[in-house]
């Protein structure tokens, strides 16, 4: 089954839920975001992905990435469509005018993305991976780098981050990669990267490497880290390409997953690159990226539950297998067995988590044309507030049930979900990677409960508190902003518990990761029983849209029957600290 | 790294837990099975296990099987070790001297295949269903069927069980192979199965396959099916080889995991096969093997979590990244990563499912001794009881959180577990099929809930829950028994809740798995505390073993504070019944 992009419930969350129209009106890229711009592409991008990425999508999977003679071919349709994309402006279209972008709101790149990296995550991550490097450049590059942008923006360049090492991921204070000054003012970066998505590809004309690396007198550790613009082919003065930089692909790595995107050992030797922000600096200029990146890894999560939901209810819909104890189809020798209590419980989860993540990666996207805006300084640094809060929820709540979620895909599918044929199975190792990359879950733990909530003394969650109390106070008497509100009260009651023992660094790594958890079962309650809210309020206005209603309704009513309750384990694995954690000595484990 | 028999866990859960050397002293199969033979037919599997099965693993998994002009063709050095195997006796170890076996206990062929199938799954699902179709004729079949199994039990001639059909896998009834009756009392079947693991190899001279077939005549459903035995090539009444009969295989499926096993299409075109016991109670004589097959499943699935574990493990003590907040080692740039509370949380959690699961397993394969044995009656039918309950719990929930184990696995390891070469992704992959074959964990629910639990209005459960009372009560100032007691009340108070909703079909379909799940929790904080006490009393008499001691407690400790709590969660899921699930109308799950 291929990819439908689910056009209704993109307009639900943007108009209904979200209000984007009012949104977009208020900030200065929305300006031309007018409700028909919008619906046209989005529309647009729906086609793309329906009729050009999805098809492409298995074909990835199963070619993988080749090296030849030094060089990585990505799969058969993947360089045609990367040109189609580019050529469509899509990578520009959140991008500053002045660079050549569209300058449209950033929200409408990162809504118009759902469609894309549902359809085919290795594929997005091409032209992705260039976004960040744009960003990055843009962000913290002189003037002189600037100019590499008009071509990255068109798609003619593209573009990778460069940071993990073989022995270094989470902790990339550790690394190697050497800079050591030119007398022209560039640098000649020597070391070897591994895990580098999109490393290296045949869909662009020139690659611009955005590296990570250390000055020979740079102090130890994260402090002693410099960002370096490292192009593969030189490019002179003029803006013409020269010769060959010493960069190059070592081998692809044999992965669980995403196939399609050629995951690289690249090795930079004596390579000529330019130093982007300040010396010393390149931890602080990578978290511009890196924030925005998580968000990705959110929607590439999502992308999956959703791909592996409609794949699921295809098939539960067809499958004709066993009765229902109330029989539906009593001409036919079996039901379809959707009507199978057990499978609807699949489906329902898949279904919860795949319109709570939209509504949470909309919101998100939504803030970081906020943050990222000109608009007055309160509701920017509210903004801030928002994303520092909800961006390790989104990349890591979402990354984690999006493992569950594909896997319920397979099970729905029974010995059918095993075989490679269905593309259960694809979904099912492709998002394998979004708990990992960008900051696996325990570091988005970490980040949420240690560098945010108690770095701030729970400030960093104010905004979002507010907002959540404020609506379940509005709607006191409703079973699901009570329950969102008991959560919500849960959750600020077990943050005083953990800083109440945070003089324990083990504290917070022990209780991090169902911390999070915790969290993010909260903020899904409440955007689903904002979205059920007002579907009540609408549902016997809309006789058309009824059932649509109708099911918001039901998925809610599942979710707090169902989902939340999981707050009520998190409560006390949080409450047992990590005591339990930190009693086995460290020898002992096996024997 | 390659596979390590936990040789002293073995011998905890066999000599101080079980009491295997006792159990084995009141059967009489166990009459051979004295504690140095035990021993030493452990440690030879252990071997074999380490130094045969475990190289083959990812060499199966890369190459995979290869239908080459019919003929399936097996990976790389899986033919040598079947024979080493099959000449070393070990699918006659638990067999009955009269068709060539050893006579020695079926719990010891199980403990056996603990070190086979954490080594190298895929491939010891070559002898097992060998095993299956020995013993499903062994129990079924007339005089003239029993010729067949000496040339099994040597493994000159390997087997099959062919049921699932392209239409139909939960629901058996619906399936279509036909069997003509022949003049000469034989039958002629045809039609296509589907997912027939093992179905063809090229490591046996003949393949007797066990298949389910209708009758010209047969009633519709479940009670029209009848067994029968299939020979890939017949055989003479002098037992020699004779022609081809009319069975192929069409297909290898591509699928996710178990690459080294091939997982066949198999035609029966007017293939000549006999009569296994009666006609149209094929799905009875099938029984016998699958809740045999289902305790296989559950070891499967423990194999994995162990493989995962061992693998991490090393991974943790060795990957140095980061600083533990009470640095450990000062001299070094970063410390090994199993000093931190989160990595530490994702090894205890493996580390607790895969002792719990050897518990279990362990005790459901003495169960199974004493349950075909032929003791006296009362320990018989408590053990049959034992086993109607504990089976699906076994096979439900060690898949299920071999499930989550395997991912833990991959997560320790972060952007190295995706990568091909740590291992851990194909323990991941391989180990995803354990919920699904042998009746998913849906079916398993259902089987616990409904066929067992209800059908004999509890009194199933009742050997169980006596013998985890009286422990809870010997014990009942202790931390760990409380809480297996309280969590042993819940249980029985909801299944009262289910009981009083049981009308309603749709309630026992809609709380099975979650029902299954909190059962399976209870069940391994029983045998984890069982442990625990016992590892209390030994621990200061037994200087050289203190260490061990002190991880299980700690273990225990760990498991009650931070894994049985989920039971509160599926407690308020069981309690929300199917009304949640079955509110959605059919047509509003999409739009």
């Amino acid at each position: 089954m291929s990819y439908k992009a689910p056009i209704r419930d993109i307009q639900f969350v943007m108009d209904e839920v979200l209000d984007f129209p009012g949104h977009y009106q208020s900030i200065p890229q929305g300006e031309n975001a007018t409700p028909e711009m919008v619906s046209a592409i989005i529309q647009e991008a729906a086609k793309f992905a329906e009729n050009v990425l999805s098809p492409l999508n298995k074909i990835g999977d199963e070619q993988g990435c080749q090296l030849v003679d030094g060089q990585v071919i990505t799969p058969d349709g993947f360089k045609e469509a990367y040109y189609q994309y580019v050529n469509n402006g899509w990578i520009g279209l959140p991008m500053d005018e002045s660079i050549g972008g569209q300058g449209l709101p950033t929200s409408l790149g990162r809504i118009t993305f759902e469609t894309q990296v549902t359809a085919n995550h290795a594929w997005t991550m091409y032209p992705d991976l260039a976004s960040g490097a744009i960003k990055t450049i843009q962000a913290h590059g002189d003037k002189s780098l600037q100019s590499y942008l008009p071509n990255m923006v068109t798609g003619k360049w593209s573009g990778t981050m460069c940071l993990t090492e073989s022995h270094c991921g989470s902790d990339l204070g550790l690394l190697r990669t050497k800079a050591i000054p030119n007398q022209d003012g560039s640098y000649s970066i020597t070391g070897s990267k591994i895990f580098i998505s999109s490393g290296d590809t045949d869909i662009a004309e020139n690659i611009i490497h955005i590296v990570l690396a250390r000055l020979p007198d740079a102090p130890q550790g994260i402090k002693g880290i410099s960002l370096f613009l490292v192009p593969k082919i030189k490019v002179s003065d003029d803006g013409s390409l020269g010769n060959k930089n010493g960069v190059s692909c070592g081998a692809i790595e044999t992965k669980l997953g995403i196939h399609g995107n050629a995951t690289c050992t690249m090795n930079f030797e004596g390579a000529q690159g330019y130093l982007i922000g300040e010396i010393n600096k390149g931890m602080s200029c990578m978290f511009t990226f890196i924030n925005e990146s998580r968000l990705a890894v959110a929607q590439q999560a999502h992308g999956h539950i959703e791909a592996s939901f409609q794949k699921a209810l295809a098939y539960a819909q067809d499958r004709m297998q066993m009765r229902a104890p109330k029989r539906k189809f009593p001409e036919q020798a079996a039901d379809p067995i959707i009507v199978h209590a057990d499978v609807r419980r699949m489906l329902l989860t898949q279904k919860a988590f795949t319109e709570g993540a939209r509504l949470l990666n909309y919101y998100c996207a939504q803030q970081v044309d906020i943050a990222h805006g000109e608009s007055h300084s309160a509701e920017k640094l509210k903004a801030q507030s928002l994303l520092a809060f909800l961006t390790p929820i989104a990349k890591g709540f979402i990354s984690e049930v999006s493992q569950e979620a594909t896997g319920l895909g397979i099970q729905i599918l029974g010995g059918h979900g095993f075989i490679r044929e269905s593309g259960l199975e694809q979904e099912y190792r492709d998002t394998r990677i979004t708990t990992i990359y960008e900051g696996t879950t325990g570091i988005q733990g970490l980040d949420l409960l240690g560098r945010k909530i108690l770095a701030s003394k729970g400030e960093v969650m104010l905004p979002f508190v507010d907002q959540v109390t404020a609506f379940c106070n509005e709607n006191k008497d409703h079973s699901f902003s009570k329950q969102t509100l008991m959560a919500l009260n849960t959750l600020l009651e077990l943050t005083d518990v953990v800083a109440s023992k945070a003089n324990d660094p083990d504290e917070i790594n022990g209780v991090g990761v169902d911390y999070l958890m915790f969290a993010g079962y909260t903020v899904f309650a409440y955007f689903l029983a904002k979205a059920a809210l007002i579907s009540e309020e609408k549902i016997n206005a809309n006789a058309e849209d009824k059932n649509f209603y109708q099911a918001k309704i039901a998925t809610a009513n599942f979710y707090f029957s169902k989902i939340l309750p999981r707050t009520k384990t998190l409560q006390a694995t949080i409450i047992s600290g990590s005591a339990p954690l930190m009693a086995m000595n460290d020898g002992d484990f096996s024997f």
